[in-house]
Parts: C-alpha cells; sequence; structure tokens
C-alpha cells in the first residue's frame, strides 16, 4: 500500500504563527528575564479559592453535563449583573454570550460581522491575536495610530470622510496591549458617535479594564452606543485555565455567535464557568482579591518605569503603566530593538521588539515589556541587562561603523 | 444619536441551527420521556472522582495559566499511551492535539483540509454536527448510504470510479449517530486502501467505540491507513463538561489545526486537561468505571430494543444497538414519523425523526431513540406511549381519509 498523503487547503499558505509565540520558545530558558511574555502572574491567581468553587459546583451533577452554546445559565447572570453596573444601564440576559475566553468572541465575531474583503479598522501597534483573525477572515485592514489618547479618531474620521466604510473598528480601549495607553473619554464619545453616524460595529476588547491602579479606566466605549461590542475576560482578573470570556452585544449578534459556536465547540465548560461564577459573585471576597492584583501590578509597573528612566534617561521613552500588563518603549538614539534582541538575550533579558505588532508603522526603535511575571528587584535587574545589551550593541555598531 | 445598526456578515443567511436542538427545547417538559436527546447520563458521570482529580491538580499553579495550543503535556503524554494501545503502532507526540471536544477538531480539520467546493463525503443518515460544519465551510457534500456493516465503501468506490474527487471522507466508525450501525473490519480495510490509493483523508469520528456492550469494537479504520484522522473524547466516557476531544495526525495536520487554534481560541484548560490525564491513567478505576457505564447502557438499550420488537413487531424495524447510545428506527408501515411527533409528544415521548439527519435520503419513516438517560422501565413505558401515539396517528389518518 503506497502512501499518498492528501494536501491541505491552500488558505493555510498565508498563515503565519504568531511572531511572539515563536519568540517565547526561544526566550523560556531560567537564566533569562522575560519581559517577552504576555502572562498574568499565576502566583497573584487565588488557586485555593478556585479550588473551593470547584468543590462547590461539582456538588451539583449538573455541571458535568453539556450546558447551552450561550454559557451556563447562573453565570449568565452574575455577568448581567456586572455589566449593568459597569454600562449603567440594565443589560438584558440575551446581550450576555460567555465564550471559550476574549479569542473565541473575536474570531466568532470575525465570521458574524465580516465578508470576505470587508474594511477592518485596528489600531497600530495592534493586538496581533485581533490581526491574526481579521486576516484570516479575508478581511482589508487599516491602521490608525494611537497616542497617548489612545486610537486617533481624528485619522478615523477623515479615512471616513475619504469615503472609507469599514465593517469593524477594533480597539483596546484601557491599557492597550502593546501601546500601553488607554482611549480617553472624549475620543470614546467620538468613536461611539461615528459608529452611530456611519453604522459601523466597534468592537471593544478590554481584557484588561479592571486592572487599573491609581483611578477607575473611563467609562467604556459601549456606554455611548449600541453598536459597540464589548468583550471582556476572567482570565486576567482570576485565571486563564477558566477559559472564560464574555461578549456584550446586541440580541441579533449573540444569535449569530451562537448559531456558529454550535459548530465551533457546541458549548463551554459549566464546571469552569460555575467556578467563575462563584467568584465573580463573590463580594466579600473578589474586590479584595482585584485590590492585591492592582497593587502588586502596580509596584512592579513603577519599578520599571523608573528603572528605565533612570537608567536610559532621554534615550527611551517609555508609558507611564497606568494599570494593565505592559509598558511601550521607544529609543530615540536610533537603536533598532530587533537588532539589539541578540544582544539583550546574551546579556540575559527578553522583550517583543516592536516590530512583531506593526500594521502600516514598523516600528523598529519600539518594543513590549510585559511587567506582571517578575517583581521589582527583577524587574531593575533587567533593565541593568538591557542597558548592558545598549552598550554591547552600540559597540558592535561602531565596530561595524570603522570596519565599512 | 440616531441608531444606525450594521449589517452582519451574507454568509448567515444560510446557516440554521440545529433542528435537534431546536426540538429539544420543546421537549425538555418534565412530563415528556426524551428519546430525542443525545447526552450521555450525568449520573453515570465520576462527579466525586473528577473533584478529587481536581483538588489534586490545583496543587499546582501552573494548571492555573494560559497551556500549550497543542495540549496541556501530560493529557498528551496520557493520549499518546492510549492511542498507540488503540492504533498497535507508536504513535508520536507530535501526532496529538487535544481539542475543546471533538467539535473543535471537526471544525477546525474543516478549515485546514478544504477549500470552499472541495467534496466531502459523508453517511447518510449522517452526523449533524459535522454536516453543519462542512457546509459552514463551503464544501459539496455527496452523501454515501450505511447498511448494517456501515458506510457503503463499494458505493464510495462507484463514485469515485465515476471520476469524483474527495478532499475528506467523513465517517463515525463506531455505533453510528444517528444510524447505530458498525463498519465492519472488512469494510475499514476497503475505505483506508481507496484514501491511500486515491489521496483523500479519511475524519474517522469515534466518539463512541468504547462504549461497546458484549465485544470491543473492531480496530479503528487508522490502523489501516496513514491518511485516517481519527477522532476522539472524554465526553462520552468521562463528563462532556471537561470539553477534551483529541485528535490523532499526522505532525503537518497536527501544526495546521495548531495555528488556527491560535486564532481561534488560543488554548484549552490545563485545569480540566490535567482532570482527565489523572483519570484516564488510573488503571485501577478508569476500566471498572467503563464497565460501569457499558454494562448500564447495555441494559437500556436491551430494554428498548426489546419494548420496541414486542410492541411493534415487524411494523418497526430497529438497529441491535451492540454500543453507543442510539437506536435507529423505521416503520414498515408507512407511518411518516415527523407528523407522528405531535401525536407522540401528545402521549408524553419524544424522539428524533428520521429527516433531521437526512442528506440524500429523506428517511420518513426513521427516528433516532436515545437510550442512555432513562431506565429500563421507562424506556418500556416510552414506548407504551409510542404505541398509544401511533394508534392515534392512524386514527387521524383514516379519519381524514374518510373526510377527504
Amino acid at each position: 500500500m503506497s502512501s499518498n498523503q492528501p494536501p491541505l487547503s491552500a488558505k493555510l499558505d498565508g498563515l503565519q504563527s504568531s511572531a511572539i509565540r515563536d519568540l517565547l520558545k526561544l526566550t523560556s530558558r531560567a537564566e533569562i528575564i522575560s519581559l517577552a511574555g504576555g502572562l498574568p502572574d499565576a502566583a497573584l491567581m487565588p488557586r485555593e479559592r478556585i479550588a473551593e468553587a470547584a468543590e462547590h459546583a461539582l456538588g451539583d451533577a449538573a455541571v458535568l453535563q453539556y450546558t447551552e452554546s450561550p454559557g451556563w445559565a447562573p453565570l449568565r447572570a452574575v455577568l448581567v449583573e456586572r455589566e449593568s453596573r459597569q454600562l449603567g444601564r440594565a443589560v438584558a440576559l440575551d446581550e450576555v454570550f460567555v465564550t471559550h475566553g476574549s479569542q473565541q468572541a473575536l474570531s466568532l465575531l470575525a465570521e458574524v460581522l465580516l465578508d470576505p474583503g470587508a474594511l477592518v479598522v485596528v489600531e497600530d501597534p495592534a493586538y496581533v491575536g485581533a490581526l491574526q483573525v481579521f486576516r484570516a477572515a479575508g478581511a482589508r485592514i487599516v491602521a490608525v495610530p494611537l497616542d497617548a489618547e489612545g486610537m486617533r479618531v481624528d485619522v478615523l474620521r477623515t479615512m471616513l470622510a475619504g469615503g472609507e466604510r469599514p465593517a469593524v473598528v477594533h480597539t483596546v480601549s484601557n491599557f492597550h496591549n502593546p501601546g500601553g495607553v488607554t482611549m480617553s473619554p472624549r475620543r470614546r464619545a467620538e468613536l461611539a458617535e461615528l459608529a452611530d453616524a456611519h453604522g459601523f460595529w466597534v468592537i471593544e476588547d478590554d481584557p484588561y479594564g479592571e486592572l487599573w491602579f491609581d483611578s477607575p479606566a473611563p467609562a467604556p466605549v459601549a456606554t455611548y452606543s449600541r453598536n459597540v461590542i464589548r468583550l471582556s475576560s476572567a482570565s486576567k482578573i482570576i485565571a486563564p485555565t477558566l477559559r472564560v470570556g464574555w461578549m456584550i452585544a446586541p440580541d441579533g449578534v449573540c444569535r449569530a455567535v451562537e448559531l456558529l459556536k454550535q459548530g465551533a465547540d457546541l458549548c463551554g465548560s459549566a464546571l469552569t464557568q460555575q467556578i467563575t461564577a462563584e467568584l465573580l459573585a463573590d463580594d466579600s471576597w473578589f474586590p479584595a482579591h482585584l485590590d492585591t492584583v492592582r497593587a502588586t501590578y502596580r509596584t512592579r509597573a513603577e519599578a520599571l518605569v523608573r528603572a528605565v528612566r533612570t537608567t536610559f534617561g532621554d534615550r527611551l521613552t517609555c508609558t507611564d503603566a497606568s494599570g494593565g500588563m505592559f509598558v511601550w518603549a521607544s529609543f530615540t538614539d536610533g537603536t533598532d530593538t530587533a537588532a539589539l534582541l541578540p544582544h539583550a538575550l546574551e546579556q540575559g533579558v527578553a522583550y517583543v521588539p516592536g516590530a512583531a505588532f506593526a500594521v502600516d508603522t514598523a516600528y523598529p526603535h519600539s518594543m513590549r515589556m510585559c511587567f506582571t511575571t517578575s517583581d521589582a528587584q527583577t524587574l531593575e535587574q533587567a533593565v541593568e541587562r538591557l542597558a548592558r545589551a545598549h552598550a554591547a550593541g552600540q559597540r558592535a555598531n561602531s565596530a561595524h561603523s570603522i570596519q565599512s
């Protein structure tokens, strides 16, 4: 019997693994301090509280069975209350849809909202998980830059005035990944107004909103328009292993996503969804837990930013880190962060070069640094190593200049 | 601010909710004995053993974090051993990929293996979850009928001789849903030979193989050819809430599925995957657990088949139920099962009419009956009610004949 292996789909030719994922494989050596990850700190995840909730959940055989595609009813009820508070209006049960992490919401929404060739506006630099999904859906992607106030809505406005008609505008409104910035209230109102006026969807991707340090994030873009689909997740505030994300969207969008979820994976886990419901609803524990996470990340973020500014001065600007998990830093002395990376790895520190998040702009001098999984002292050490790498890179460059 | 809700994708127009799901919503009234479901019995799921394993798993913070897209390594190691035994060869780690239930494997494989317009051969009657996925992928679907030996491979051979070139042939090889039959060893060898000769993929969808009653299911189709992608699942042998399915496929297929899974949902739950690993690997418990499930389902299946044969005699033929969860029954007296259903619901019994599983053939006289969630006495009562419904249907028909 001769082997005659069948081909795979032609559409796979354009698909690439996430550059960040591939890099992470190289930087998991123990001696490297990695600022390259994008993971919350497992040590801050409530292991015992999850075990307790699992025990409670497993007191009822119903959590063992298949559950409904839109999610386990008790979790949806908790989310209705939570999101009604967030959005300042009575969110209906049919507007709440639980997904297998926020990423699944993005992927099902791409199918529900986009026809091939549809225009999707993303932020530049962009969340690569969203880029990957929109590219796979065959969308035409146009980028709008970020500044300190978040998405440059004025650039979007000019684009619309020029006749562009996006089907979807994607934004990470709070503590941007990778950009570190938060969209200002004024920009939120403007973006929502444009969505209403021009009839496009906004996907407000908000996994980090609860991770604010000094003051809560502004009211969601979704408070300004019903054309905004809001995504959130338990991954950064409880634990990724629950694989619980959720979407607040008009009933018609939720029903379309429901049809597609039946084909994608039938339903989620009633067990992990019941655990999530118990933890989110526990008012005597959850707020304090969240405060601990916030305080810990704040200490780390401040240590990183302080070390960068003390060590590099004006040669490396970075965002303030008022929440979330990331600092975005850019060299002003022409240092190329992709060329610097081998030197950094040699010195025992890793980060993600800006190029990994580029849409239209290349970001050759920028990088993303994640501060969640190292303590303050380790972060200071990381910046020392980065400084040594920077010096080594400059020596290599001048040697190269002399030779050539 | 005027509302101006954006449209959804045009491709949703062709999508419909599963007829079975919609029917199930109507038949969940407590007084109805439902043979319409497709669920394993929650009372047989090892609730305490799962709780124990959850407690063990949560002793390690690593289960709280994101895990690798191909699955939690300890589970993949357990599956390597298990599937090496099943397939009679050393399965490599890179051939094992864990999915969010078997349904996710189907859905990602449809993307990986099919270009729009590709030909997919399914069995008739068909597993509707597979049909839904292949239709959504834009495949051209051709059906091959089942008989007592499973897929009519001779019909497939004629089709191939006629010049048809399928990209994928999908089969539920063991205890077919809804057909109730198992593919014979001879047919398995023939199907594999055709896959090798003509270079197509076989998806061997095997969630029920372990649920045999008197003797084990034949060796998987995958033992005969490397062009066979084998799917299995923990849903029917442990519990659906784990959302653990797995795929054994060539490395290249697994890597392509990995790329797509990153976009679809990043990864599964290390917690539920570790629970699954512990339970599957527990040789002092798992075989006995499985024996209990088998023995219970066998008693129920026998009771249902006996009641059908005693009550209806030659007017209703049904499969023997040598394993799995379903009996496929067909009226020989011209009774239309879709027309009978309202009478059945009135008498307090539900089933799924054959039409719900139809591809090319309409199956107007057939129905699927699930025996897993009712005890023997209840199943006998269900058949009594079905007989009353059948009599009422006949009276209504003759009244109609007299009137017209």
